[in-house]
């Protein structure tokens, strides 16, 4: 078993980097708080014994040797990224999780046939920069490199001179490195496992995601003297197309979700008519069928309402992944390592995108989950107990030391 | 008759300072382009030959002389500073008319009775600094004028510290200056003279209005893994209150305007679930009745529609104004002078608020209001003819020179 008071300790102390404004964190991908947080990780594996990889798209790699020199690693970590007001677990656990196995076999003085490699993913949460996982998803050879670099954040800044701004672009070729499986460990982020009262979430499905960006153009005008009939306010189309997708997502329960997180209003005064609005719809269903339908549904949707407002319209997709299916085998090891540890668990699907979701396009792949209170999460108020993470990395452990061979 | 080439050479050179994004202005009030403008409208009033007097709101006030030393004078302006993505006429044409006013008697060698003072009112606009017409407020004694100095930007900077930064904080007490008369020339904002084929509006009343901020406060979560019936989304809540407001002012045709210009949505993140919203409805009417008709049906409507989405809500009245009968025989005075002249005029009542509303409760006063193309203001596109621009200003001199007698 692993040591659940080094995994609280160290979790604890990366939450002090970048911290938030309500307990939680604001370490977002490629800001300095970012950098800090990669530094003092690097320190943690080297401390570990571990030997650095950096890749192009600045994704880590801490390596620590098998026994057999011609065997593949087994990769296990998540990111370290959060969200603007974030929390302390999401990615964390996973990233910290990975170096807490590699403690504990020092401590035990084990070594695996096959070497392992402790991974943080650059970008996963995509909130700087859209879409999430796009680090993972290069590697995948979901995206391209050039393409990845080009993204740009609100201020105008790509992720490209970003990396090479705080230091963190590698020479490695993304998505050079062969795995033998890769195992991620996260938060639910949803309520299921602590209503279930389960300590562990065998994650086999992940849900599909489609992000939609809307831009609607109306005319900005007097909020006083543009009569009703004269006004093309695009305010008010964003309202409409906002519930649309409330309903769309509703008619579909269980097996979807929906919302708009994400809005910019033109120019945003008080006596302005809004004459253009920029939003982006997250439609997510574990069944692909419904997620293009849902697709389907909200383009015609928005169309007519802008039709009726008299407004342009524009509709771009920028961001997207098909439902996943996890690797069989690695979802038992799992499931066998949660029974065998005495953890009660259940099957899940992950209602959120995570690396894993990428990396099992290429190699191997399952994601282990443990609960988060209230199912909070994407909130600075996000938490864990020490006692869930500890079964979570205890779980962890057993999957990658069994798949790595000892 | 004005100078119609000198009046619109003084209006483009103005445009010069703060210019827009797309051929309009930003000289936003208090602003380093408030006082670049403030600084060549004084040279402007100096080399006409007046002098300046400046209150402790920023008010500039340049003075010519009458030949009736205990005359009161009569006062003549409007406002130089702009919406952030604003024209190049809503207010400036007011202020630099007022300036033609003197330039044109000068030229005559003309001295009137009582003298005459062209005004700059401090931040009309009410973008950075909400509510608008503040200055005028202060004047009329309606605000006061420590109130008027805490008021905040988005960026947290108070109107107080921002007056005495940009070095317009002058040291007349607010609001002591005794006037005979107000005269205000505007252009309509709105489409009704253009439509109509007028010339000159003459304007008998002002709509009144109300500012209602809404705060609403949801839960903060993930936009994949919460599911539907645990949501709080403070979005849908504003998105329902947004056509809830559209609905108030259609079902009060042709006598009411509503929408909302301003939108804050927490923490803007295309993977999070709004937590808290706020935003600003602008509701205006001609009718009293209507007005507080339109404010208890938003409140009730609001606080049911949180109630329902299990929201919290804050309801706040950040700015207001009654709906304003400008004075008869300074309304007059305007009608006839256009008559005089020549040029098509018609009654109008004003859709926006405008300083001369304020002033109305302590001095005599009207508002002369010209035509802009398409309606169009609040807009970096607001258009007016010269033509237009020099009928108005005509109007001005003659209303003004009678008022102050020759
Ligand atoms: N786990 C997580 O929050 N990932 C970000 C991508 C998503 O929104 O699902
Ligand atoms: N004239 C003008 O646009 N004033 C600003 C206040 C208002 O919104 O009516």
């Amino acid at each position: 078993r692993i040591n659940g008071d080094r995994l609280w300790d160290s979790l604890m102390e990366m939450a002090k980097i970048g911290p938030g404004i309500a307990g939680g964190n604001n370490r977002q991908t490629l800001t300095d708080e970012d950098a800090a947080g990669r530094a003092l990780f690097q320190r943690w594996c080297e401390d570990a014994g571990m030997t650095m990889g950096v890749d192009k798209m600045g994704s880590m790699f801490f390596r620590r040797e098998g026994t057999d020199p011609d065997a593949l690693p087994v990769y296990v970590g998540s990111h370290l990224d959060t969200q603007p007001t974030g929390g302390k677990y999401d990615g964390i656990l996973g990233v910290l999780g990975g170096l807490e196995v590699v403690r504990t076999l020092n401590d035990l003085g084990i070594k695996t046939r096959r070497p392992i490699v402790v991974v943080n993913w650059t970008n996963e949460e995509g909130t700087r920069f859209a879409p999430p996982m796009v680090a993972s998803g290069v590697f995948a050879g979901v995206h391209e490199l050039d393409w990845a670099y080009a993204i740009k954040d609100a201020a105008g800044k790509t992720m490209g001179d970003e990396l090479k701004r705080i230091g963190w672009l590698g020479d490695e070729e993304v998505g050079a490195r062969k795995m033998h499986a890769m195992f991620e460990l996260h938060i639910e982020q949803g309520p299921i496992l602590e209503a279930e009262g389960k300590d562990i979430g065998v994650v086999t499905h992940g849900q599909g995601l489609k992000w939609i960006q809307i831009t609607l153009t109306g005319k900005e005008s007097h909020t006083g003297s543009t009569p009703m009939p004269m006004r093309v306010n695009a305010g008010l189309g964003m309202a409409r197309i906002t519930q649309l997708v409330d309903e769309i997502a509703w008619s579909n329960q269980p097996k979807a979700v929906g919302a708009i997180g994400h809005v910019e209003v033109y120019p945003n005064s008080r006596n302005i008519i809004p004459g253009r609005t920029v939003f982006t719809v997250d439609f997510r269903s574990p069944d692909k069928a419904i997620l293009d339908d849902m697709d389907a549904r909200l383009r015609e949707g928005a169309k007519k309402i802008a039709a009726e407002i008299g407004l342009g319209i524009e509709i771009e997709q920028i961001g997207h992944f098909d439902p996943v299916t996890f690797d069989e085998k690695c979802v038992t090891t799992v499931r066998n390592a949660a029974e065998r540890l005495g953890y009660s668990h259940q099957n899940i699907i992950s209602g959120a995108g995570h690396d894993a979701c990428w990396i099992n396009r290429v190699a191997p792949t399952a994601m282990i989950m443990c609960p988060c209170v209230d199912g909070l999460s994407h909130n600075e108020a996000e938490e864990i107990s020490p006692e869930w993470a500890k079964a979570g990395a205890d779980v962890l452990f057993h999957a990658v030391v069994e798949t790595a061979e000892i």
